[in-house]
């Protein structure tokens, strides 16, 4: 099985073509590096580039694109409605396969490093990388933006960056290095019109009323289809797998006498995640991705 | 996402190691064509090897492996347990993905009569192949094996090959050449010690006997485990997909009385039998294998 680490690095450009077009052949110039998608949004001025390699080969392929969002975008002159404070702005490392969390977080920590010493751009470390608590969530990381921030980085001693100049670098800005699960969106509609109802279940089971850890939820109506919703970002399907969020759910629901009408996966979700939920299915113990034919062939 | 044919062929050595190799050799000499494993068995006096590749290099390698079968082995000298008629035995084509049953029927139509014709060696077309209903099962196409087929092959008209000649290759006799889908090896052990249970499960559930199509099943005692086992081949995941046996399978039980303890998944199972799954689970009408993180960075 090959080791596979994603990236999913954030730009400030998401309007001059030929700038995207030369940061994303700066990350693919790195042999073995494979990128899979580049989306680019005109109204957040912003693009985010998904590309996947192994512990090596995706620093390199970082740390170029880093330099030559620093070489091509210039800050003071950019304007979207996306909050940000670096040309490139955020840049977390995400275990897909044969590699950990904490390898991910080393892996930040290592890139972050270089960024700074060999770009001068300040960087903060984020998410499952943080060194301070208040910076695993990004928002505190970003807030003021690269405005606010100018100033702040050099009065404010809770603002100071974690590796690199205590100092914006003039056009670049600073960057948020960090470290995540793959994230899993997951919907479950229920058969109701009364939205309330999805909001009391989406309380229930989000960690951030007590509910399941590693779990955001919140309810809302489906206008068009008669039905509500509770919405759910899964951050650690590790920690909590699906089967055990629908299975809270459906505990939620038939205490609340309500029926579930479906479920619903948005976007992508890891291999070892849709494997937890069929072997829960099949009541099977040792099931392991390792059976997926599939991942013989290419792993 | 890329086409994967895989090939299952079976040789009528297990015992001559430079003779395997030499033959594993040749099909790994063409470019694009992965070997995924290879199992000798001395006491069969048989290989079977596993490879992969394209609708194109997969004929290549599969014809290469058959010239070289028909340099190195002769059948004449060739004892073991298992049932033969060929130096190159069986010659299964199996869709991955990217590709269907019909095309690899197909396939093994061309590498047929590519055998048949530069190799001088009579080829029998079986499973989905099949051009007469009896040769879809292996069984009635290597009756008598090599030895009984010298004669029968001649002289019998119901055993008239469908590609070369009316007459067995001196050396390396006779080869079948087939499509069929990828096996699934599902088995549930039930709460239960009266194998009664599990033989008139197996019966309500297995196709030969009325149930579902596409499914062969067993019942058998676990003796160290005090439990019974329905055994299970599913040979078209496509007809009869996962989950639709499971639920047959509780349903009997519950008429029967006796709780399910658990699921078995044995070797490999394709990611897409895999989603069916956990589409059930989930109640995701719209999810397909395509969602599926691993398949976007190595298909």
């Amino acid at each position: 099985m090959a080791v596979t680490v994603e990236c999913v690095p954030n730009f400030s450009e998401g309007r001059r073509k030929e700038v995207v077009d030369k940061i994303v052949y700066s990350i693919r110039s790195v042999p073995g590096v494979k990128v899979l998608d580049v989306e680019t949004d005109p109204d957040h001025n912003r693009s985010v580039v998904t590309f996947v390699g192994n512990k090596q080969n995706i620093q390199e392929a970082a740390f170029r694109g880093a330099r030559a969002a620093r070489e091509l975008i210039d800050l003071n002159k950019h304007k979207g409605q996306h909050p940000r404070m670096g040309a490139l702005d955020v840049l977390p490392f995400v275990p897909i396969s044969g590699v950990t969390l904490q390898e991910c977080v080393e892996i930040a920590n290592q890139v972050g490093a270089r960024i700074a010493k060999e770009l001068a751009i300040p960087v903060y470390l984020y998410e499952a990388a943080a060194k301070r608590p208040e910076r695993k969530n990004l928002e505190n990381v970003r807030r003021g933006e690269f405005e606010g921030l100018k100033e702040a980085i050099m009065t404010d001693d809770s603002r100071y960056p974690d590796f690199g100049p205590r100092k914006l670098h003039p056009t670049a800005g600073a960057t948020a290095v960090g470290a995540r699960m793959p994230l899993i969106a997951f919907n479950v509609n229920l058969k109701s019109k009364d939205v309330s109802v999805a909001k009391e279940i989406a309380r229930k089971v989000r960690a951030s009323s007590g509910g399941l850890p590693c779990v955001k939820a919140l309810g809302f109506t489906l206008e068009n289809r008669g039905m509500v919703q509770v919405s759910m970002n899964l951050t650690d399907y590790t920690v909590t797998p699906v089967p055990k969020v629908l299975d809270a759910i459906q505990k939620e629901a038939d205490a609340l006498g309500v029926e579930i009408a479906e479920g619903e996966i948005i976007g992508l979700i890891p291999l070892d995640a849709v494997c937890d939920v069929a072997a829960r299915y099949l009541r099977v113990n040792a099931f392991s991705s390792n059976q997926v034919l599939e991942r013989r062939i290419w792993g």
